[in-house]
Parts: structure tokens; C-alpha cells; sequence
């Protein structure tokens, strides 16, 4: 080795070192310096997940989790973004009816459709199950997933609250986003588990809540392979395929990610079989529930609601020690819009 | 500022720049240097999975493709692992069969279970699809998704094909997972979508392949929800819930991915629609075949085989310029083992 060679490695190894030191100094002093849940008032909810993600991210400690095994599955509908008055996809179905109306005149004497048409969502909900699902098949079905994902984009672009006057995608919770991002800063793989439908919810979970569509899971449709002219489309069929709720979650964690997480939120009793599910397991643990409690800044409702009720699930919680968020008290704002 | 700072800012930034410098230098040296698929024999095969690779992960390239939509999935079944005589999964049945059978005594003489004890492969493939379905019903379910993970991670700790002596894990292709992990080392994440059962590969995939189990897709039994205890269990039940074959790959992938991967790794005509699904998509796609030419080191089959046949696929693989794999020309080494 010439001398050349010889400072130059010299150099190398000191820069490392310097570089490695000063990233290392860098780091320190901005994690102590900056509150990654800043929507979160202190208290027991925030202490309580901020002690869970330092545990099992802290290695060579007792409650260390690798970080492949650091699975985090949120439900959506009321845990992610509102729900209120009517779940957020049963609007989008109805704009769908009305979209669809003029090609279909019968609709006009037909219920659930024309209950629909009219907008009386006391008539629709009496309709019961067997109604809301004909409904639901004529809306999400007979399309490619393709263009059923240009369908829910267009959506979700344009058609906005009728309280607030925002975009339902802007109607998110600020502090559950902030929970997103922290988790995922510390090595955990975020997923939604949700009764809604997996089609309805990828085309914008991943700019909303920077959640992929691979780590989404839902309700769906069966779908056909096809080739049409040559080009293979997969079409949706008006038949359910499976129904993301209660005891399906579990099996449909299972089915998708094939571990059990160690981290679990949600907000009904929908919520509780993966609840259950994810606080049984062995090492550290954690579930939690967000309880609908402001009605001024969004709503309050629990155990008698028309969207999903919050009844077994917050007696388990309480029984479990799992951690309830008292939005009123927990949640410095609800929405991402408010903070301006 | 003052002087101290200055200089240490002033340090900071030189040494960062020193830093990217030399690493970005050692890091073109080193790639140079290593061949990442070493076990592959120079050639047109070869050449079209670098240049596909290099294409889609060059900034600013014609062909680039985000990371995030580098989706690779792979058939396993003859195209990461040998299948021959019989798909490893049915060796792993009649193994059940036989560890089942004290418990049994009517399997004596009853059909398909007579043939499976008395290791009778043509009296077993003649009760057809029922007969194993059968089969696959009584040794697949009836435990709890943990306990079946377990028989499987014991299975594969101790069974070995009778013609190489060797572990069914360590029949796994040596240029496969170097392309594997070549991909992964190029910004894809790399997914299993096989006809095999998807609780049967979970438990060793991550270790074999470096897969984990939220990346493998497969056929599937239904699972039911249970307290036992006040502990939640999934209990496996004998009923299909899905084939992951043929448009059921495309399928699947849909529902467990949500977007069109950008490469597809196949060998017959199981994966065929999957080949299409993946390779009709827009900008730069990659599908490829793997053909069983190697009579000598592995089996050589293709359109006449007890296992999956390859026939149109072959045909789809020419008609389309899709790359074939002929394992006799194309890979220096069929498993880990040939190595040492």
C-alpha cells in the first residue's frame, strides 16, 4: 500500500467515526427534543403508548420485540376517521344510486333504491341487512377493480360533509395519524382491519394515512379473472366474499398477515374478537379503544348507536386494563384542519 | 456563533460529504465486483433479469418504477422448491396419515386412507380430486393454527426425500435464492403465490426464502374463532375457503396485495394467469418461466407430468417473450447443498 492509498484509508475511518458521532449526537437531541404526539394532552392514554413503543422497541430489554413481529392493526370507521351520521361508504353507495339512477328506472319503485333516491335513511336502514346488501352489490359490483377504484377516487375527491363542508378523507383523526407515524418510526408495520371494503378503502389510504394497499384489510366481493380482448381484467361480482367484523378479523389477520399483532385499535364492539385476539398473546402487549366522547367537536355515542356500538367491548377494556381514549379529554384536536 | 461551533459545523459538513463520498465509491467498487447471481450461468436468461432489474431501479430512467410498486410474486412449487415425485405437501399428508392412523382404526379399510397407509401413490391418485381432498381434510385440519404450525415446523425438521437423503427445505433452487434476494436487495418486495397451503409454507418460508408470512399467499382452509378458556384460539375446519390455482392467483393477489405486481416467476400452467395478470400491466414487466430440463441433477418435465403440467404456459412463454429458465443450461447449481 502507497502512502496515497494509506491517508486515504486513514481518512475514511476518521470521517466514519466523525459522521457516525455527530448523526449519532443529531438524533439524540432531536428525539428528546420533539414530542411525536403532539395532538395527544399528557396523561395516562399518552403515557401508556408512549411506554408500550419504548418497551418492545428497546433492544436488550424485558419486553424487546423484533421488529418483523412489531404488527399494528387499527380498525377504520371510527377509530381512523369519523363515522357519523351514516358510515362514510354508505354515502359514497348512495351517490353511486344516484349516479346510476337514470340507467336504472325501475330503481325509482323499488326499495332499498328508492328509499335511497329519496335520501329517507329511515326507510333505507328498514330495509334491514337484505336491503343495505342489494345496495351494496349494485353500487360495488359489474365493474372491473380497476374501474371501481377510479370510481372511489373521483369520490373521494369531490363529495364532502354534510356538517362539516370537508372532504370525508379530511375527516381523520390528527392524533391517530400522529399514532400512525409513531409506530411505524419505531419499526412497526401499521394495517387497517376494517368491515369496510378493502376496494373502498385503497385507492386513498395510502396518501391519507400513509398505510399501503398490501397492509389493508377488509370486507370484500368475489371478483372473475377475465380476458377481454386479449387483456386480463378481474371483474367484481355482486356475491360477498368475506365480511371483515367480529370474529372475522382475527381470521382475516391470520389469512393476511399471518401473525399475531401485538398492537390493536379500535372503537366497537366489531372491534373486540381482534382485541381479544391481539392482548392474549404472549410477551408485550396492547389494546386500545377510542371512545367516542366529544359531541361538541365531533360526536358522542357508545353503548346505543346506529354506526358501530361500543357496548361488550368497553367492559372488556375495563376488566383487561386495555387503554380507553377519552377523545374530549385525550385529543388536543380531532381533525387535521383544525390545527390551522 | 461562535469559533468553537463554526468549526465544528464547518467539520460536520465536510466529513458528511468525505462520507457519502467514499461510500457511494466503495459501494459502485463492491457491486462491480460481486456478481449477485452467481450460481446463474452467463447467458440471454441471465441478461434479461439484470437488465429488467436495472431498468426498473434507475432514477430517472424510462422504465423506473417507485420502489413501493416493485412487486414480485413467485409460484413455490417446482419454481422455488422441487415438486417431484409428488408435490411436498402430499408427502407431509400421508406422513399425517400415518402419525394419525393409531387413532383410526377404520382408515384400515377405507379409501383414501388405505392407499395412503399402504403407501400405495396409484391407488391414492386414483380416488381423484375427492379422494384428496379427503385426505388433505383429515390431515390439514381439526387442530388450532398454532398447533399446525408446529407439525409443520417438526416436519420439516425431520422428513427427507427419499431420492436425495436431504430435508424438503434444503430441495430448495440455490439461483432462486439468489434472485430472491438480489430483487429484495433492489427495492422489490418479493411474495410467494402458491397452490400449496398457506399455513403449510408460513412456518418455514421466512427462514428458508427470507419471506415472511404476511408475503405468502396460498390456498386455504377455513378457521373459526374460539374462546377456550377465556383464551382465544383459530380452530382449522374442513372446508376449502380458497385455491389459490390458475385465476385464482390473480385473484388472490388482488385481494391480498392490491396492486399488479411488476413480476411474476412461474412454471406451469398453474401460473399462467398470474403471468398474464402480471405481465399485461403498463410500463416494464418481467415474466418468467422455470423449465424442467435436468433430468441428471433435478427431473426433467414439462408437458406430461402427474405434477403441474407445462404446456400452454410454455406455449404463452414463446408466443409472448416471456424468459424460459432451462435449468440444464441456464443454472450451474440446483440446490444449497451441490455447493459445498
Amino acid at each position: 500500500m502507497n502512502y496515497y492509498n494509506a491517508m486515504i484509508r486513514a481518512l475514511h475511518v476518521l470521517s466514519t467515526i466523525w459522521f457516525a458521532l455527530t448523526v449519532t449526537g443529531l438524533a439524540v437531541a432531536q428525539a428528546q427534543a420533539k414530542d411525536p404526539l403532539p395532538s395527544w394532552n399528557e396523561g395516562s392514554t399518552k403515557r401508556a403508548i408512549v411506554q408500550f413503543v419504548k418497551q418492545v422497541s428497546a433492544p436488550g430489554g424485558p419486553k424487546f420485540v423484533p421488529s418483523s413481529q412489531r404488527i399494528a392493526v387499527f380498525d377504520n370507521d371510527g377509530t381512523l376517521w369519523s363515522e357519523q351520521p351514516f358510515y362514510f361508504q354508505l354515502v359514497f353507495a348512495l351517490d353511486r344510486v344516484r349516479a346510476l339512477a337514470p340507467k336504472h328506472p325501475e330503481w325509482k319503485h323499488k326499495q332499498p333504491f328508492k328509499a335511497a333516491l329519496a335520501g329517507d335513511m329511515k326507510a333505507l336502514l328498514a330495509t334491514g341487512k337484505h336491503g343495505l346488501l342489494e345496495l351494496i352489490m349494485a353500487t360495488h359490483a359489474g365493474v372491473t377493480t380497476q374501474e371501481f377504484a377510479a370510481i372511489v377516487k373521483a369520490w373521494t375527491a369531490t363529495a364532502r360533509h354534510p356538517k362539516t363542508g370537508r372532504l370525508y378523507t379530511e375527516m381523520v383523526y390528527q392524533p391517530m395519524l400522529e399514532l400512525l407515524a409513531y409506530l411505524r418510526a419505531n419499526g412497526f408495520k401499521t394495517y387497517i382491519t376494517s368491515g369496510g371494503g378493502i376496494a373502498f378503502m385503497r385507492p386513498w389510504v395510502e396518501k391519507v394515512y400513509g398505510i399501503p394497499p398490501e397492509q389493508v384489510i377488509g370486507s370484500s366481493i368475489r371478483t372473475k379473472f377475465e380476458l377481454r380482448g386479449g387483456m386480463p381484467v378481474l371483474v367484481r361480482l355482486p356475491k360477498i366474499n368475506f365480511i371483515d367484523d367480529k370474529a372475522g378479523k382475527p381470521i382475516a389477520i391470520n389469512l393476511h398477515i399471518g401473525r399475531r399483532p401485538i398492537a390493536a385499535f379500535g372503537n366497537s364492539d366489531g372491534d373486540l374478537q381482534m382485541l381479544q385476539w391481539t392482548a392474549s398473546g404472549k410477551g408485550a402487549r396492547f389494546a386500545l379503544i377510542v371512545h367516542h366522547t366529544d359531541a361538541k367537536r365531533e360526536w358522542a355515542y357508545d353503548r346505543k348507536s346506529s354506526v358501530g356500538r361500543l357496548d361488550k367491548a368497553l367492559d372488556s377494556a375495563r376488566a383487561n386494563g386495555w387503554t380507553v381514549v377519552d377523545m374530549k379529554r385525550d385529543w388536543k384536536v380531532i381533525y387535521p384542519f383544525e390545527k390551522r
